[in-house]
């Protein structure tokens, strides 16, 4: 079972003795829970909860796990023995809640604390870097790509703003999904009619949990759908997603930006995380690469997990909930990790090849369009067929040709002039 | 091709011709360009268009399919020949254009005006009508099924609140996806830097488009990411397949609480679509619940599809374009369609079985709990037990037990009081 | 990293040390390999691979850490110390191979034991237990139910002989996998040509391999494929992906044939593996369909990271390797593990519940069309249609109507002569 | 509906109108069902099966569809007026047959035809083509990319040889889940026991198929599993998916190794296919890489569609047919096409670029670990790095540092000796 569920189980636990106390529990019985639970929370208890995620499809076991823990702890700290059950696990811990809205209520205070603590912060540092290199490398002018075949110039700040670009609207995707993750299944109790528990109890544990958690949660609009479906974890699922979409198209194309050192693109040197061979200077394993598309690959999976187990209720009860939770808290957890991981050991150290890069881009035929205005197109074509035929520059085919000096190419051939539009 | 890419190629060949013009395109060719264009937006041209989505995956085909279209077409209303190039299609008609920006441009186009006027307004009339079901069915008790066994009372109006809430946040979710969609790639020319464009001219034509098709369209904050990505289309792919994973739900629960006539769960009357069986009254086959079914399991596949294609993107350009956009654009058309043909042909038309609802109501252990405070745990363990054995009713079980007068267990024996939290 | 991919590197080392002995090691330190890499094996030195999957995607680091581990355990079975490099990481127990074979080889190792050890067993017996229970029910006729509605009857021993046959097939699926799973990539070195290697090298190492395990291994066929396609764990994966499928569908049909106690299909009477509840007696939550469903959903989601992770190699290097391995090994101890749940949980102890069978067969108005060849169509679709409307059985409405003698009915009503082809 | 099942249905409807004679269906009747059905298998009355996949996912109308042409068609050719029902559409041409085991039968027909006479001749003949690239190109000694990082050298030949062996398991694969797809559900009639059919029926109607098609088409073993579930068509759709994995693999590094003509690593020529851009020689966009990569997503996606739709089946009867049946024939038709179009139109007239290659190999510095026997290792690291340093090659180092004459260096770097185990 995932830590975050653990530690969500004792914010929930904390915060029901809290509002069980207005409306009736014992106060010294209820302070004690909130003690333990607040240990819970911590991670203090982590090793009392050895359940595994294959169990029951709606968590049973995990929330009488937590009620167990924490009434044993309860008691213990009011000097009572374990197992005495002085504090009752039923009866004053798991007050008011069944499994079927203390589950998908962890759930969501997990995935809400791990999105707004782990991947955001980590996607928005990676923003920062990648648009700093944008800016870094504004000036770097260099051959585009398309087709995988050479084309217009661009610079590689521009190349580089595409790649913050994807970054940012990635924290906009996943921000957009937390309205439904901020609702809360609390109080539904077993079918979502919130039978057994008094009326304003949904809406009093929800503002317990978002002051605990400093987090907007709000009480589920409509208990049913939020036991009945985990729609707003196969929605953020598909947020993460296309974030994983967006760093596997960025991670490959600076591993091949970074293929070398002598047979490949070789415009980007990579920072070297490993000791290098010692023999074989230059040769580094693009591994942070490695390591990020492997995540966004098993969060393309996960995506697909959660949307079988979200597709597959029955009734009143979504019955996949331990997978469906699993599988989004590892996606959030792995592209949060790699994201920050991928800053720190690959994108911070980025240089640009700059000489590699000018070779190219003067190496490059893409450039004779700028020569039509002057020479006309045919001139022009027969310029480029020569320089591919004999495998020389441009230039140098220009000369041979006798259709230009080389100052009138030079003058003509100005890539810096070929990266935006014209007045 | 998808017939709404064509259309989209017609609304953007209009607009660029309304935008050349003010950057010196004669005003008698662009005027015939925009009259061509509004031709083809129409669909009035469909058949000019016989390219297929496995060609190059830039859709340069398909651009330049359309530029010829309407280039001839154009010469055709100046009074020329087709194939004379009275209109160039590649000088007037393509003007300021590459297909590596019109292709994303029209993708962008035809998905939004898909959303805008065919998806969401079925999903909306779906949301009204199960939300009136929902008042209809709202004092209809039923049995509760959690982990597919009998679980405590609800209304069978709450149970169709649940699904309305799915629906209803369907909306929202591929809704929120818009701002990204409304973002066109027009102007970005070859690879974003927007080479042989006018300054102004991106802004200008995302004005125009939005003015034709009166949504808020815009340019696209960066072409880079316009054209190396289509993480929009992945993005919106996500919010169709949550919504594909609401609808299989919603649909499984409505077949299910239909099965019967007699051997069933029999709760809800299906209405009758295709000529019944004259032999077998009763046996209606839930065909919209599995047309719906089969709509959303491809619609789960589409989205892998996209997901794939969309982080197989290469340097400047993503070359998995027409795949993309036929996906993306097939999902929205299937769920739109299926949306409103569930709700014309099978929603609407559902019916409460009262009568068996009480039967399974009344059969139900379920209810036993509530004589807990009358008679104790113990005894009422026993009626229950009792009447599991001997297979009869709980009050039967009771009265035999002699632990209650008929008249006392119908006052326990409240489903009415057991559908919300206690005053 | 997975148990089995760290005890097959004890089994590869193992071999690699034996063959080496042959071309040349010191003897005297190959047996202390041999030794050390047996440990391995075994599992005793298994908190010495602390590594994570999220890696470098050739697994480099997990054999480094094998060669570690076992240089310096070899050295001090020899009497010295660890770290003093007595026996060396690489010139010893890396000897003539290489990251890029070595991690593709324990791959095949330890994914082609969990197949013949774990799942194939597994499977087997609850093959086993599902055509015993098939012979069990073979006399209980029942009613069919297709699109969810009543439909002609079969026997439960019928219904249970198609989930035999899905999990016969299952297990002809994945064994189908294995010629291509025992084809070991070891001899291929960095790139696949066996540079560094000795002519005989792979072939030799192969049969070690196979002689340690007692599985037919051999060498890859093509080493260039073995390194740089992961395409047999693709495979495997996807005959995974089929047995997930088929046990969704059973479980399911499991779970709804067992829903109940009152107000479900209440056909069979699954066993109660935890203690139930006391006051609601015959509620039994299916627990283990549920396990088993969320294990499937889990396998179908690792199917498409496995494949996407497969789709992406770049020339001779397949760098989503320990992503490969650990979705696949993750895959075949969940099936293999919830296969032998399923199977001693629940299928061994499900019970038919004859009475509600029978009851709901002969409610059933299925069987109507037994009468046509007696009383003629008209009449009884006229017998039907009664029955349907008053809610009576075919029979009641039969005598009714005064089409048939309650002798005559019951010799022509025979669900048992409907379960079969004619004579 | 793709057209293969309706092809299919012809095929179907013509062997049973054969059994059925010897059943006693008249003989005039059954020779004119034959002849009608000869023409839908013909393709000759396509235009007479308008319905499309989204409807009852029994395939019932597509059943009653193909019974109704050919009645009508039947009619026609005894002399009789369509409509007037002398040759009955259910009575005669459906006769002992229910849509629940004709549409899973046409499923398997048109998949297993598929297959036989598009799919694997295509693959075929691209495995010849990559074979004989591989003698080609046999000789031509390469750097070798790992990490896409320089590595040592093999020969473009070896890596022609791997895309070889992919494909030639990729035919394996296919023909490996034949033995399941060549078994017919026809003959289980509604639920799966064959009532309304004669014993014998079955085995004699798979072996018309068989004799019709010469295919070796048997009889379902399990008609229960036959008509439930689809795990043959998940299977076979798993068998895909792993083509589309290697293809995608394949496609990826042909794009790669071709790309440039002067950025990029330029070894291979692509074959130009459409008319070049007359200004811009040697820039030949890798159209039918793009084309057979959209088809490898495509496939991907189809594949969970197809598992998602095998998965959900309920009962006796499966009720995704026609999705199931649309996507697995789509990604066959697809696969096959592009197969054939990539192997024609590109492997073909794939060319080396010797000279390329050659440059890139030796300007390499992976060769440097063949001058350690000779000089050390310590000196060949000096080569490495002043190499590295200053830009040059390593033997412009070598003779720099005076560690080597020039020949010295020619006779120990010899690439040709690096590209296999050695004596």
């Amino acid at each position: 079972m995932p830590e975050p569920i653990i530690r969500a189980f004792g914010i929930l636990k904390k915060c029901a003795a809290k509002v069980n106390m207005d409306y009736g529990l014992d106060p010294n019985i209820g302070k004690a829970i909130m003690q333990a639970a607040q240990e819970v929370a911590e991670g203090k208890l982590n090793d009392h909860f050895p359940l595994v995620i294959w169990q029951t499809g709606s968590g049973t076991q995990s929330n009488m796990n937590a009620n167990e823990v924490i009434a044993n702890r309860a008691a213990e700290i009011l000097g009572h023995k374990r197992g005495e059950k002085f504090v009752h696990p039923n009866d004053h811990v798991n007050r008011s809640q069944s499994s079927n809205d203390t589950f998908p209520t962890v759930m969501h205070i997990a995935a809400a604390m791990e999105i707004n603590l782990r991947l955001v912060p980590n996607l928005k540092t990676l923003h920062t870097t990648l648009h700093s290199k944008s800016v870094e490398f504004k000036d770097i002018v260099k051959i585009g790509r398309t087709h995988t075949q050479d084309a217009t110039p661009l610079t590689l700040g521009q190349e580089f703003s595409g790649y913050t670009t994807q970054v940012k609207y990635g924290i906009d995707r996943v921000s957009g999904t937390l309205p439904r993750m901020y609702q809360l299944a609390q109080g539904g109790t077993a079918v979502g009619t919130g039978l057994n528990t008094k009326k304003g109890f949904d809406v009093k544990i929800a503002a317990a949990v978002a002051d605990e958690t400093s987090l907007p949660f709000l009480t589920a609009e409509n208990k049913f759908e939020a036991l009945a479906a985990h729609d707003a974890f196969v929605e953020t699922s598909g947020a993460l997603n296309t974030v994983a979409v967006s760093l596997m198209k960025i991670a490959n194309d600076i591993r091949l930006l970074g293929s070398g050192p002598r047979c490949g693109l070789g415009e980007l040197i990579l920072p070297e995380n490993e000791p290098g061979s010692s023999i074989m200077p230059g040769k580094v394993n693009p591994t942070q690469c490695e390591a990020l598309t492997m995540v966004c690959a098993q969060v393309m999976g996960n995506h697909v997990a959660v949307s079988v187990g979200g597709s597959n209720g029955h009734f009143e009860l979504n019955v996949f909930k331990p997978m469906i939770a699993s599988g989004l808290l590892q996606s959030l957890r792995l592209l949060g990790d790699a994201s920050a991981s991928f800053e720190k050991n690959c994108v911070r150290g980025i240089q640009a090849n700059r000489e590699r890069i000018a070779k190219l881009l003067h190496e490059s035929l893409m450039l004779v369009t700028s020569l039509n205005p002057k020479i006309g197109y045919d001139n022009a074509a027969a310029v480029a067929k020569t320089a591919h035929k004999e495998g020389t520059t441009l230039k140098d085919a220009a000369l041979k040709l006798g259709v230009l000096t080389s100052e009138e190419f030079d003058n003509l051939v100005v890539p810096e002039k070929m990266i935006g539009p014209s007045d």
